[in-house]
């Protein structure tokens, strides 16, 4: 399966979790086999981009039958390398920061948020969703001694710039950054966006376009 | 500006976040004028893609000056709507419910979520945010009595179809989905997907991608 993991277009790659979704509540539900026209009518896909889509696991479908749904189920992970467990840490225990911390879900998305940090001195020492908030001023040195892959950045957005050097100073490799601020990094660091205003941007300017449409 | 909410592609849409925040943040360091180059260079963007985005938001830039900083700002606000406060209800309140309940930048991006739903009796009647958690049996009725156009849905996914069709049946227009599933709605409502495995999926591939090159 090694070889599996390779360059998956971006676009691709933001539909996958939807692919994975959907097939594990059908595995719940007993189903075995699934053909990618299925797959496209429960998402309101086009079937045509579906099969592009889940090509990029390397599982072939059989004809008539379909896909065999636990394999296709495992290859998708696969891809995303969600059947891997990485460590993270996570600097910022604000509102979002203490939600991210506190959902229970990202460690089936191989997602494990093992330590937060804040530069606040009353958060510092307490506990959330049974993790302890570190001193910021240890991020550096403790993301060296752990071999730590992934910063969660959920700071103020003056803060971000300062919070991500401070994770690559410490050997940090990905950053997957929720603060609404573009990151200045080296072009070998990977930077995720997650600001919650890109989707709300889509939500607010097609609620406005079809306002208008409805007033005419 | 009325004619200016018109159709974008949403590649477009959700990259114009960042030119406002970029522009906010200049606006505050008394910047006055800008060209597309120096927004490209600031935001690690191609300055064509640069052009053809602010070119959605009819803001023409002068030659050698480039764009009157204050106006594009102001016409990408108005693109995404964001010069517009609109009410909103919000149905889950876990952890990410309470997070975004407690998100004090929406209002800057003219989201006003005016009131939270839960169906667990323990939490109904708290209040959160200054906003005080009713029970969802009253959602459907509450939307229709206050015209409520946006609904957000932070409910876990095997909730969240029902949900989707309470805010249906009150007369909700558009739905920002939190929930990791796929909503079934008529193709007159808007459902933006802002479920945080999307991203979190190029960031895991990304990252075992690149541990895989470096250990080449």
């Amino acid at each position: 399966m090694e070889n599996l993991i390779k360059s998956v277009p971006e676009p691709t790659l933001k539909r996958l979790p939807q692919y994975i979704h959907l097939l594990k509540k059908l595995k719940e539900d007993g189903i075995r086999q699934i053909s990618s026209n299925t797959i496209a009518n429960e998402l309101n896909l086009d079937s045509i981009q579906v099969r592009k889509d889940l090509a990029v696991t390397g599982v072939v479908g059989k004809p008539k039958l379909g896909f065999d749904l636990e394999e296709l189920y495992s290859a998708l992970l696969h891809t995303l390398n969600w059947d891997n467990s990485t460590d993270a840490f996570l600097v910022g225990m604000g509102s979002l920061g203490s939600a991210i911390l506190g959902y229970k879900t990202f460690p089936e998305y191989g997602l494990n948020i093992i330590a937060a940090f804040d530069n606040d001195e009353e958060k510092i020492g307490q506990s959330f969703a049974g993790t302890e908030v570190l001193s910021s001023d240890k991020l550096t040195d403790m993301i060296k001694r752990m071999h730590i892959n992934i910063g969660v950045i959920t700071v103020p957005a003056n803060e971000a710039q300062k919070v991500a050097q401070q994770m690559i100073d410490g050997g940090i490799i990905a950053i997957w950054n929720y603060a609404p601020v573009h990151l200045k990094v080296p072009p070998e660091i990977i930077v995720v966006n997650a600001q919650l205003s890109q989707s709300l941007g889509v939500l607010t300017h097609k609620l406005a376009e079809r306002l208008r449409y409805l007033n005419l």
